[in-house]
């Protein structure tokens, strides 16, 4: 870290802070300039906490010189994170597609959807028990009903599957139907929900929040690194602009970003980062040229008779089954398989 | 609701939709233009429910033509809401402070700053019990103790007690020593934790998500209203763009907008939304003078050894009772008391 | 500046890069940290120019200490700045009225105008000859006709004139007709018109781009004071974000921040900052609060028949009348006039 | 267009309105719901001009169905546009890569270059003459001068040219020495600027403002289109948004979401959409799979004594050599050539 005083400051104030410093056990360095000193922690910033250098006398502002998370830095772990759930891994050489309807509405529907899916190419069965809802009129998931028709599916088919968790009470029972817990863009920073399944011990997947920068999502991702989880992948879903076009702005220059900062696997979302289902394929297609380890895809197979709006943006079975070939040649271009 | 179908849709396709929405119990009206044919849907569209009519063939898009809130909108109720809490009148002629520091230290701490904000004119004790913090290696709040403290402040000033409450098993607890639930920003959307606070019967401030529009934000005070608990105030505190120089960009459009919109009344944090403390003040007079009922200020009676870094956005003693002066001619002309 | 290195850098490229620092003049200090070593660079940083250190072998990042702008930083001229234009002070203790139609659509109606803001109390007639439109099929002005109109109102009122100019060829012709160069936020990155305004010697009003962070306006208006004059003010005008509600949001915190980091005036415009008429009248008592320096209204005498579609948040005379009532206690409570 | 009346308006309100709608000589669908009452306009809007509809008594709101640019849009011409410069064709099969310096900067330097970029496939040389910086004292380009070192690496290499024209007054100069008439981000809504590279005859490159949505990109081109210049090419190069990590937020779903609205070639800028050397690569592919026809990269043989800054995003030859050496399975495997 770096301590940058306010121009017109005087030597005791750089004295100050220096001794401030040095009392949690650090050094410094100063640099004393023609405009402002600079005085430079040397160590273990962690040691500092949140000692509030900026309210102190003559401080103009201090500037990080390395990232606040650690666990999931690409610095404490070179190699890549590689998950294992349901016997298939995630952050490996193939890329892993995760499909299915934004909610699970009936026994009949999410196993007709997990058969498609399955026959299709995908790994992983997703579809939504509880569901988080702008409004309270809307319908809001069906519950552990929900899971258990998830479970169902997953004995007919042997799929995978992938379900979101709302709330810190309901993870041992999500964690009991799922093989891996999603935790939605909105609960990013729900953080006792993030420490609760840190402590749950299943695969996470972790959406990015609408407004999260890289560096929260990775804080984010730490918290349950921190409480003993180590299998978190994350997942690109869009991020909110001034575009209206879009549902979303699916942000892909995240995917290579968080590869560079982080070692844990990345998923992306084209059905919730665009909203609209003309833009999935191309967006999928962008997103493992980017280097996406999975994809999460809305899959129904009666889009005009589903409980949520949201199916609008779901491919249809054909729909999906073609992404699914013309994914082929292009992960095939770039090494890894499907 | 408009239906708009798409430019060279078929009489079968509109006839399609057409069915749809009268076996719900609605009525249409056909509008049979050049480029395309519009569909008004008449009657209450929530009997629609999540009806996928964007997913039916040959449906562009639908727009809607009334707000997808009820229960928080001026149209629902036309008298501004007044919420009473510790014996003050929010919404009313008044309007109320609310101070006090980022979070709770200590017995001592909480009592010393509770006597200066009061003696300033505070009306509310601010401070974190709980607090919810973007890395986990950040102070988390003394939790209960904290709450005990804020009690003990309460008992020696008498000001009322607004704390946050970050879970749904914490709502009772926090209830207990608080006579206003803080719910914050990264939980507007945090919808379990929405019907627990619906069910609590006691007030409510619901501070803005960071990327949420204004509807979303009534959508989400929406949930605690059909909860059963009417008494929400709103806290606008800076949302996420693309400016740095300030933390957030306080929204103050945000507070005649809702006033307009909805009869809940809105408090300001000028704190949070601004981050750096020479905007405080500037920021609290324009929050009042665009018609804000309350404002939130963060106060610290030595920001230089507290344990947040958020102090560096506290006002000290001095600096608050200086602004406090301040706004009384302006509350004045403006026709209200403080 | 500080050039910080990447951890696991080698001596030789801190010695490169200390050498290539001090080729041009400037003086250096070394922090050799645990996990990386600083470069406080000391002396007039401009002396590097465009030095392109990032790309040098072994650099992380370089973090500016000082700001980019000179002329305009309150660091470089303590006091405010007070422009005069037709007699009147723009930055002193009077806050400063423009108001006016969208467009110049005719003799009769922009006298008719002239008249009712006069009356009310404003001190500039403001009013488009040139529009700016974003597509090509709208309503582009009066060009010099326009203007022509303008001096017609301001010889029949005696008003000041501000209107914008949009294209470098036209600088000499608007200024002829007019006492305060209106600069719009699409062109706020208009080098080339920047640079034309900067030698044309009369006050310019710059507005703020778009998405344009402040240290990118302040740079912009360092274009026009590097170019000789020093007549700037700025004018937040609402920025883009992700909220819909609003046009634009009014961003009232680039009041106060840009008053403590430069000596420049600075007005706010809420008719394009906010877009809808009931926020007008609350987000001109918030400016003011906040500390502008003047205010720039839209006003129609018939908004229903004028010739561009802003008229909808153009205020009636009988609005703009009221408006003005409201704001004189208001002023007067916080020590200014109007 | 929908025109949405008002809740509680009157008879004499609508009639007024479908009045004002029928005098130019379009005729209405009324729908009269419960909630309000819809009056759809029938036949060509444009008609309509700018009335201001949102002005008259009564109206709450209109909503567009049709989109306002025409000429630029997929509807007015179904096939691909293909531009043809330099021999060389856009928009059809072939992946077109434009690569070079940020700024010409000497003779030996760009011609260096064109043999570095020409060799690896290249088929346009890019490079600034005119530079649009931000601040006053950065490097502004070397005008004219740099022009004519583009013409003689034209003419050493065969290679296309691209270069950035930034006022009215240059057009005709930078149009002789250019193939490719660019135009910046900065630029997209100087209007002045559109219309005369409308009138010039050369293929144009119009790239997207920081903060342009969509809608307002197609309607800048609409602008060139309107002045009878249909060679036009957008380009990507990111948004604005709150992330900081990445420049800009590289929008890919621009590309699939513009090719399903308009005819018009999409280009690709992932240097400036990124700011980051180790995202080049990575976002070239993701932009190639989303099926943009072409790249615009930025590539210098010296980073480190380049005059730009910018150039900490330059790849170099070797980096530039092995993206080609990438692509080309890539653009293979979705049926496109390099």
């Amino acid at each position: 870290m770096v301590i940058i005083m306010k121009p017109n400051g005087t030597q005791e104030q750089v004295d100050r802070v220096v001794e401030r410093v040095k009392t949690v056990g650090l050094d410094v360095h100063l640099s004393v300039g023609e405009q402002c000193t600079l005085i430079g922690v040397i160590g273990d910033r962690t040691l500092l906490g949140e000692t509030p250098l900026e309210a102190m006398p003559g401080v103009d502002r201090t500037a990080p010189i390395t990232a606040p998370y650690k666990l999931s830095s690409r610095d404490f772990r070179q190699e890549d994170t590689v998950i294992t759930a349901n016997g298939v891994e995630i952050g490996g050489a193939e890329v892993v597609v995760m499909a299915g309807p934004c909610a699970v509405e009936s026994t009949e529907q999410i196993i007709q959807i997990a058969k498609i899916v399955k026959d299709a190419g995908a790994k992983f069965l997703r579809g939504g028990a509880f569901k988080p809802r702008t409004g309270p009129y809307s319908f809001q998931g069906l519950g552990e009903k929900g899971l258990k028709m998830l479970a169902e599916a997953k004995a007919e088919t042997g799929l995978g599957i992938i379900t979101e968790v709302m709330t810190p009470t309901d993870v041992k029972l999500v964690a009991e139907y799922s093989d891996i817990l999603q935790l939605g863009a909105r609960n990013m920073q729900n953080f006792f929900l993030l420490k609760e399944v840190g402590a749950a011990g299943k695969p996470v997947m972790l959406k990015r929040g609408l407004s999260a920068t890289i560096e929260e999502w990775l804080l984010a991702a730490e918290y349950i690194l921190a409480g003993g989880n180590s299998n978190v992948m994350l997942c690109e879903r869009g991020i909110r602009t001034f575009e209206t076009h879009t549902r979303n702005t699916l942000d892909l220059n995240a995917v290579p970003a968080v590869k560079a900062l982080s070692h844990l696997p990345v998923v992306v979302d084209p059905s919730h980062g665009t909203g609209l289902i003309h833009l999935v394929a191309p967006m999928s297609k962008a997103a493992v040229a980017a280097g996406a380890d999975g994809l999460l895809i809305e899959v129904h197979h009666d889009p005009e008779h589903s409980l949520t709006g949201d199916s609008k943006q779901s491919l249809s079975p054909n729909q999906f089954a073609q992404l699914m070939g013309e994914l082929k040649p292009l992960v095939a271009a770039i090494g890894r398989e499907l």
